[in-house]
């Protein structure tokens, strides 16, 4: 129905993006035919580049262009505190608070026998060797609060504990600014399960 | 905030487009990372050649490869009539209903003195030129049902009826499907101003 193939040929491949559905992709390529050329070619351009240049820190697998990435290499931030995350998009969550002063571990995923992801894949003997450099004395286990998160937190505190290193998780309960009224029963437990008493 | 040049140029890229936000700007750019990386390259030639290769067609301004678009060289379709739209994807919401057999023209916008679009930029001569030819007997305008949309409506229908010319407008009221609870004030009296007699 799109009455050139250039463009239903965009369309199809702006489709395979997450969360870009028929009508967004079709909404997304008419705006592109009505940027500048150079925009479009710009895009494209950034596109294969992001592509082609980021590759995986070989001591922490975030996210960089070099061989470590800038966190690994600032030898300021606190070597003896590591936090394990599922994604890199995670470590950017984590910086934002400003709170945390360690370095880091992406898992790239959680373990799930369902998708086939492992101990191996998750590069949990990277870890391990990190770990029996002997530096590190706590681990915060930042994995996602749900079945394959929390499954990974239990399997790794198992792990690592016997190593003599401090497992620990992050805190769950309510969101800040959040309304007693619309948190979950599963979240109004964990808040419940966490409390903590008032200091005056 | 990202340890990449690339990936921050990709994601300022991806922002550029309407309705991409910071957040879905990363969110995409993750993903794309973890494309096969020909997968990447096809995106970003189906941009540059969807920019080159787009035209407007040069009688109705239908985005099209070829001189003419296909609904143009298509002579089973009925010369007699015209539809006027605003933008090139309304024209696939109306093929879609199978109701239509006529022509269209593409204003690519609506009278708007605020951004500058005038009967000029609407190529509106271009509009007049063809309805000279005397093949054409009704023009629908289907404008947006907006200030915008109605003023060039209006302004359609006093150009061309001193023309000889039957000049209507799509009709408005409640969406099929749609609740009458649900129905702003304005679509209302619009339904009950197009009200019909039932017929048995």
């Amino acid at each position: 129905m799109l009455f050139s193939p250039a463009l239903t040929k965009l369309v199809e491949s702006l489709r395979r993006l997450p969360g870009i559905g028929p009508k967004t992709a079709l909404r997304l390529t008419f705006f592109i035919l009505s940027m500048r050329s150079g925009e479009v070619e710009e895009m494209a351009k950034a596109l294969v580049e992001a592509r082609q240049k980021v590759k995986q820190c070989s001591r922490c697998r975030n996210l960089t262009e070099e061989e470590l990435c800038p966190i690994c290499q600032d030898s300021r931030r606190d070597s003896a505190l590591l936090c394990i995350v599922q994604e890199p998009r995670d470590i950017l969550v984590i910086e934002k608070t400003g709170q945390f002063r360690g370095l880091y571990f992406v898992l790239h995923g959680a373990l799930s026998p369902v998708e086939g992801l492992g101990p191996d894949e998750l590069k949990i003997p990277l870890l391990l060797q990190r770990l029996k450099e002997g530096v590190i004395e706590e681990v915060i286990v930042a994995t996602n609060p749900n079945v394959e998160g929390d499954a990974t937190a239990y399997y790794l505190a198992g792990l690592l504990k016997p190593l003599g290193i401090r497992v620990t998780r992050i805190g769950f309960g309510l969101p800040v600014g959040g309304d007693l009224e619309y948190a979950d029963e599963l979240t109004m437990a964990r808040a419940l399960e966490a409390r903590r008493e008032i200091t005056s």
